[in-house]
């Protein structure tokens, strides 16, 4: 199947049988959430994986007792940076040089660069920042689920602040983002499995536009090369 | 090949060589991105296509004048809902009801629960969390795009308030989010393309967590079920 195959077989699977995944399926969907691109490189979060149904059962009653909490399989919860910093930046970026075989010194120039820019936009929208790299590994995991035949239940309806205290987060730099339960759909008690697909028409969806029909911007910024950072 | 192999074989192209990508594909790519899941299935976002070279010209200037803007074959630029509100949320789930034969009142309940919530969040918060399911779209095109052996390069290097001016979204209810240059690799000409590809190890970006490693939170708030407002 193609992946688009695979987006049109995959719901948000409202009830789960309570069926283990196998081991090599959780892994291989972990591996592809690992692999997603991520702004400049930092993969600014990581994921904690749960099965243990003590600790499920706690978590779901901070979800809106949503029953795929605990009839799934695995609980992966997406947590990302709730900021940057120079140290962080720098822990990443000198792992990348040495696995590249170039000196730390290759990316001072590019870190200093976003370091600036993101200490004017603010420590509320470095965290979303970050969140929003962790979606994007999220959507990696929804479809590489989906390739296996597991569903999984995009969740963003819980209280993160009683689920950062509960999984320890709170002072680790992290916060919870997003939570994607692994599992398999209970065809005959989900009253979302029949119902049918929809999303947006087309020519609401995607837009063409040329420069006629853009705004007549006189003056554009002079901007510096992004290209003059990033190789040297 | 697999999702996994198709994510190890794009990275973020940096110099591409003006070939054309065939409408089918790019089709392909759109309707992937079409079918990513959203918060509350509101698809709030949408893609602007771009192949205009005189208008990617422009959007180079304020994009660092990353060449990949002007040597892309279609520039997607998603942009995402600035906010929420009544009407343009049940705009999306009168549409869905329709296209399910359910009363429009079906989601009434659901309807105010979120609005409810959001309003406590704020507008700042509104326009993020709409431009984070943007990037779960943006997912998609990446990984349809590798799957499809088209390379894309995920771009956040732009200076979103004048790109919106020049896209006439100001007032439009949408901010651009995030750009995909989709297009062909210029091997000779990309630093990147024989850099090894680097990802936080698997030991530090999986966590394994049980209730004995959790925190001992006695008090959980008593929330309601989430399935008594979706399921009437």
């Amino acid at each position: 199947m193609s992946l688009l195959e695979d987006l049109h077989w995959r719901y948000a699977t409202k009830k789960m049988n309570g069926e283990k995944v196998p081991q090599e399926k959780v892994d291989y969907i972990l591996r592809a959430a690992q692999m997603a691109p991520s702004s400049s490189g930092l993969q600014q979060y990581k994921i904690i994986v749960i099965t243990d149904k003590a600790l499920l059962e706690k978590i779901k009653s901070i979800s809106y007792n949503q029953s795929q909490i605990t009839d799934c399989s695995h609980l992966l919860v997406f947590a990302a940076w709730d900021g940057y910093s120079e140290e962080r930046i720098s822990g990443v970026f000198n792992y990348m040089m040495d696995e590249r075989g170039l000196p730390h010194s290759t990316m001072d120039d590019y870190k200093n660069t976003i370091l600036t820019l993101y200490a004017t936009l603010g420590k509320d929208w470095e965290a979303h920042h970050a969140a929003k790299q962790s979606y994007i590994s999220f959507a990696m995991a929804i479809a590489a689920a989906a390739e296996q035949k597991v569903d999984a239940t995009p969740i963003e309806g819980f209280l993160p602040d009683k689920l950062d205290e509960l999984l320890k987060l709170k002072g680790s730099g992290y916060k919870s983002t997003v939570l994607l339960p692994l599992g398999y759909r209970d065809e005959a008690n989900d009253w979302l499995v029949n119902m049918k697909k929809v999303r947006t028409p087309q020519a609401d969806f995607i837009t063409e536009m040329t420069l006629a029909d853009a705004a007549d911007v006189e003056e554009m910024p002079v901007m510096p090369s992004l290209g003059s950072f990033t190789r040297k």
